[in-house]
């Protein structure tokens, strides 16, 4: 790999760069940065920690790290699935965890300036309680951190109606390889200045630059919502019902399916129940947004219609909040009802499809969960096409090979996504796990570019290397 | 620049990939592919045309383009205002006017496929007539082709709702340098698996890559509508409706600005008039939105209000279609107005600022023509901080002169727009016309990983060589 050793020395300058206390070396400390949620067979010891706090604090460990040229890791809340986080190379962990202010709510220009170290859901309340949404909503909107919801472009559950992480982001201060500062973007919606940067550092995963500061968009204050869950006998016909539900031309914010399984092993994690849980083996969770209680009336209604003539034979209306949170409980805590089943659950399948096809893509996860031999769970984002199967290590396998056998299934399932017109990950990202599955899905010509644009930005590759498409020598 | 030389023979082998009929050669006929709406002193000849029907055929002229390293300008409408389209090395200009079909509405999906030449308009209409909305809406919707809307990641009338064209383009099949195709993104709305070149080729100005195919958002059909026209005796004031306008938190689809000579000129051009012309110095006209009629009715209402109470002497509702064409008509011929009045009115100018630095970037302008001594009109998306300020020729001064004397005029707007914490160009692009003040505001840095951007696309140059900021040597 060529990179330089992180010795004693170079230690100290980072030290004095983001302060004694902010760099750590200590091997039980450092344990805590070494992998994160894909789990701690896909991780890797750093040989340092820094937690610098300002922008020039990062600038100055990239100095140091470009001049003795040591891999440097970044990383925020560790809430990724896909190893992202995870110092391959050793080297040094760039965390972000002390940039957590929200600099500031800018209501006439509706955006708000944040660190990256800013939890989402923080930004999420701070922006309500001025008469604003963040419309980003990644299901661990109450860990993970705005940073990394820009380096991963994560989804969650309000694509449908406001898009992904990159749509929110305006502008970004982001540190180079080199230790340079860009200033990309700003307090308005329009740019056509130049190569946009900005819209490529969104789900490049730390690789390019690392950003400092984001300035992201506001939405005016929605209208009132309603949720709905619909029980289906039969996931063909749940799945026949989206479209027409996406199609109905109503106000849909979120539309997501949880099957049979999952919703058993939530429910059971959460010692709760959903309506008719004996004869459903689907449910769609589906938010409707209206200004007026009489367009939220007529907007529920009519989805509701939708899904009983599609089958479904329960609709329940949410009467209070508290029915919303019973709804919307077991869904965000469906990777944790996996794992309350079986710790080895595996969370990092996002696969992502064209709406059309999602039927089809749910007939070849049943099969081909059945030829490897493997018990799943679903939930999904299935009004955007985006599925997370959710398998469970079979008996008596060891993690280890668990750990292989799962990406392998995984990537068996991405060839059909890809083969019915879809992509290997909507949200999660690629990391490391999704590397070689990646890598033999996209064109020697296309990576290839992807190649020279890390170089234009990372010459020396010492920027979250072994990611994406970057394999370590 | 090293190019090859465009020998008969070439010529003869380009001939025989497209079709002789589709390979140009005569001088006449080139003429008219010398220049784009920049006008013809920013033009240069080519020496030759060819017009491809299929992505093969773009394929194989890129193929004998990289075999000789001759340079190649892809060429849409020729509608842009900044020689984007104009082949400044000369060699080959890549017209994709006869790659003009709609492929498929695709409603499950809603998503529409689309060959680069299509003008905007008639997607639109395709759109329409199955029940959605495409909802990209530059000015030049009557002629721009999509294929150009995506290189300059066009803006619009309707960018406060619906975003710029980037947002609208899900997916993309590509022709590189090299000939080869690479397809990117799908008919779907969430993608991270890889740097997103789709979104680096929004606005790249047909330097890294020729669109052959895009495929496209549909949003669902929109509500109702209504337009108002606000006529105020003070641009200060009508400014500081605008933010009060979009900050209401009603359906603004749009939000444009007309000064006082705009309006005088385009009104005498189109021998019409727009109410209360002798005591207005500015309008603003807005379109709001509603799912129902009683909405619908609040929305204008409240908007008209705020203008009323801002200083806003009459607030005329458009109460028929009639009424609201023509309000539209005075807006979509603004250029044309101003060019009756000179034909030499220069449209280059595209600033973007915050919402919060209107009011400033106002007053630098007025200042500033002042010391330039140039009569002005202006027009604007003003609730996305975009402004289009229209300098006439001072009599006397030679054309050519004149050319280069907007652009410096142009150049120290700029300047300030980008000292109030904005960009030179939120929807026009950089082209060549705008080439050296991009240059001087932008970072060694980020000028360097741009350049090695096209450097990973297009190694040897010959992609729309000249543009943005490679300049020929």
């Amino acid at each position: 790999m060529g990179y330089g050793s992180l010795t004693k020395e170079i230690f100290e300058e980072l030290a004095s760069a983001v302060g004694r206390a902010a760099a750590i070396i200590d091997a039980d400390a450092l344990e805590n940065y070494a992998y994160d949620q894909a789990g701690r067979v896909w991780g890797h010891m750093p040989e340092a920690v820094v937690r610098p706090r300002n922008t020039e604090q990062v600038s100055s460990v990239m100095k140091i790290a470009s001049k003795y040229r040591i891999p440097v890791t970044p990383r925020g809340a560790g809430s990724g699935l896909n190893g992202g986080a995870v110092p391959l190379a050793g080297g040094v962990v760039l965390s972000l965890e002390r940039m957590n202010k929200i600099l500031e709510i800018d209501k006439i220009n509706r955006v708000a300036v944040v660190e990256p170290g800013v939890v989402t859901n923080d930004l999420c309340r701070a922006a309500a309680a001025e008469g604003f949404l963040y419309a980003g909503y990644p299901m661990s909107t109450e860990t993970s951190f705005i940073g990394g919801n820009f380096a991963t472009n994560a989804g969650g559950g309000k694509v449908i109606r406001y898009g992904s992480t990159r749509r929110h982001v305006l502008g970004a201060e982001v540190v180079l390889a080199s230790g340079e500062i860009l200033h990309l973007g700003g307090r308005f919606r329009k740019d056509t200045w130049g190569y946009s940067l900005l819209n490529l550092l969104a789900g490049s995963e730390g690789t390019l630059a690392i950003a400092t500061k984001l300035i992201v968009n506001l939405e005016p204050k929605p209208g009132k919502v309603v949720n709905l869950l619909a029980c289906y006998p039969d996931v063909e016909k749940l799945v026949e019902s989206v479209a027409k539900v996406i199609g109905s031309g109503r106000r849909i914010i979120s539309c997501e399916f949880m099957d049979r399984n999952l919703v058993k092993y939530t429910t059971e994690y959460l010692g709760c129940a959903l309506p008719e849980q004996e004869r459903s083996e689907g449910y769609l969770l589906i938010q409707v947004e209206g200004d007026t209680d009489e367009q939220l009336e007529e907007g529920y209604e009519t989805v509701g219609k939708i899904c009983l003539e599609g089958g479904a034979f329960e609709v329940f209306v949410a009467e209070s909040r508290t029915d919303s949170a019973a709804m919307w409980n077991v869904r965000q805590n469906g990777l944790e009802g996996m794992r309350a089943r079986d710790p080895y659950a595996c969370a990092s399948g996002d696969l992502m499809v064209p709406l059309s096809a999602v039927p089809e893509m749910l007939r070849r996860i049943k099969r081909i969960s059945g030829e490897w031999n493997v018990e799943i769970g679903i939930i999904s984002h299935i009004g955007d096409g985006n599925l997370h199967p959710i398998p469970l290590k079979p008996e008596g396998m060891t993690p280890e090979r668990w750990a292989s056998y799962a990406e392998e299934f995984f990537s068996a399932l991405i060839n059909e996504a890809i083969s019915l017109g879809g992509v290997g990950s909507g949200e999660h990202g690629v990391g490391h796990v999704k590397q070689k599955v990646l890598t033999e899905n996209k064109t020697p010509a296309e990576l290839e570019i992807m190649r020279g644009i890390k170089k234009a930005f990372d010459p020396q590759n010492i920027l979250n290397p072994g990611k994406m498409f970057f394999k370590l020598q």
